[in-house]
């Protein structure tokens, strides 16, 4: 693998040096920030993840506060879902598009009080998006990136590790609720969620001079559960079906396409952006679908670019992302497919560097 | 240095294959695209761009196109700078600002007809920018990535390699002309520009499936003109003073404070966005600049972060970025600082991980 450049352009996180210092070895940059991927053996990361707990480094899943007077009515313009029923302190799994009916993020978005929201963002620029809609529709809100870097403690065991640092209290935030806490001094908003399917919490730091000590408090008290450090795992996230936003399909995808669709409300009173473009879109009926595949052949280290996926010698799509899985014993893999003739258990061929091999359609979740 | 991760969430260029084939051994990712940054030996990469030319993938330098009846006056909404006088055929550096007058990238803004123009951006998705103004503001253009991915050719021998190339007539282009071109049916905007003051040329490529054959052309071509592959040169950029957006400044920065403010029209009739901010920075006066430093001491390598400087103990900013100056054979940086109290010769002392050394401010550009 190639190096990556270090410099002032791209920003470090919080826990950057902390995650240099417990050896990660390869980063990738989101958000316009260095964000560790993997610390040199994938499969004690896998294994950390889905039996004791990990510790990630995920402040690259930066936030975008919208505060003031029109806060959530300049947040619900900008959500396909409807966030009318969401309570202070909890929060909505949100699609956003654009005017065409394009999906641009996938964010969390939290509730933090009636006039203050926190998008907890995918890797494009919702700053600017969200920026300009504000500016150019004269809303009464502020807009701005806060001092919020997330902390993922993910993994059977990030219950008792975060319940031992913050208190039982924890135990009963529910899925996606969140409050406010202190650790030391270091002011934080502990949310129930993380991208995984492991469960646990991440520890949004508000205090970003304070990342190396939130990192050695969490590594610390975590000896005793097995911690190890990590990132967004390709495979288990692959094995959970969590959507990767810009990895799984193309950027002219819309939210039916990428398996959202039940999280646009259509009928719901308010006009959010690429609505209309959406019921369009709905009455003209589903062209396109991520799709779960299992592929033959060897195992599959990982896809670097797409691989085509024929039907009959013809093109239907490509292979997105594909990886041997420790869950499922074999390679499982998304695609991003025309589903015309297409139905669980359509056998395409996935066109790899290595030749051809069978993919079949499967049902998502995995199984 | 560590790996970056490869994958299917980071595009890669029309050029990619072909870096790799040359040898890249250092990315970065830029508008969501792996670019190549070194190819092992940076001092082989200055002596190529100052004394030969050199070629570069520079295709995550990302297009945004607005064309349609209304592309013009969008574009100018977008520009800080007039555009009213840009002939078809010629392009500007024009700075982009937000509603608060903060810089939010620096494109060269391309006029392809009287209705297209392409803006050749900076690390910042200026697409959803457009695209937010566009569809809010309900104008008749439409706003969109095209297929096109510049291939620089810098160096003093660029002429010559792309004269051979496209023909004599590239030799009447003047600085920032562009125009169509086919290369063995590959289809191009030529472009005299480039990230480096040793003049050259971008080749648009405007087929993204002809990358390698693209890069091919030009490679073997360039063979008796000493061609070498490269990247934007870290330390010749600094010597030239070229702005790297988001490296030499904090994110909240103005045209005035980064040294763009001649190209700031505020006299002029259009109403672009941040006018009224920029109108209120001007009259308040300008606090901070973007500032030339010699420093002292040891050579520098890198500036992984900014580091503080002081003046009489207080901190007035960072040095955002530092080098060891082939040119001018000594330390040279950027700084980002409070300039009460500061003029040329002040000496302010640089607080780097292997200690303080003087930092003196010095004229832009350096001489």
């Amino acid at each position: 693998m190639p190096e990556i450049g270090i410099g002032a352009r791209v920003r470090k996180s919080p826990f950057f040096d902390a995650t240099v210092e417990a050896g990660a070895t390869m980063f990738t940059i989101y958000n316009h920030m260095y964000m560790p991927i993997s610390y040199g053996d994938p499969m004690r990361e896998y294994s950390a993840l889905t039996e004791r707990v990990c510790i990630w480094d995920v402040a690259a899943e930066r936030q975008v506060e919208i505060v003031g007077p029109q806060a959530a009515e300049l947040t619900q313009r900008l959500s396909a879902r409807d966030l009318s029923k969401c309570k202070v302190g909890r929060a909505r799994y949100a699609p956003m598009c654009d005017h065409d009916g394009h999906l641009i993020n996938d964010p969390v978005i939290l509730k933090l009080a009636e006039d203050r929201f926190w998008l907890s963002i995918a890797d494009l620029d919702i700053l600017l998006w969200a920026k300009a809609v504000s500016g150019e529709g004269d809303y009464d809100a502020d807009v701005f990136e806060p001092d919020a870097s997330p902390l993922g403690i993910q993994g059977p065991n990030a219950e008792d590790l975060v319940a031992e640092l913050l208190g039982d209290w924890v135990r009963d935030v529910p899925f996606f609720g969140h409050a406010w806490a202190k650790l030391d001094g270091i002011p934080m908003v502990v949310c129930r969620s993380g991208w995984s399917h492991q469960g646990g919490f991440e520890l949004f730091l508000t205090n970003s001079d304070r990342g190396t000590d939130l990192w050695n408090l969490v590594w610390d008290a975590g000896q005793k559960y097995g911690i190890a450090p990590g990132g967004p795992h390709f495979q288990e996230r692959v094995e959970s079906d969590l959507l990767s936003f810009g990895a799984d399909h193309p950027l002219d995808a819309d939210p039916f396409e990428v398996g959202l669709g039940n999280l646009v409300d259509l009928d719901a009173a308010h006009d959010f952006i690429g609505k209309a473009a959406l019921i369009a879109k709905r009455d003209q009926g589903q062209r396109r679908a991520r799709v779960g595949l299992h592929l033959d052949g060897e195992p599959i280290l990982n896809v670097d670019s797409p691989w085509e996926l024929n039907l009959d010698g013809e093109s239907v799509g490509s292979l997105r992302v594909g990886v041997l899985s420790p869950k499922f014993e074999r390679n499982i893999g998304i695609g991003f497919i025309d589903i015309a003739g297409v139905q669980v258990g359509t056998e395409l061929v996935a066109l790899g560097p290595d030749g051809p091999r069978v993919a079949t359609v499967v049902p998502l979740p995995f199984s």
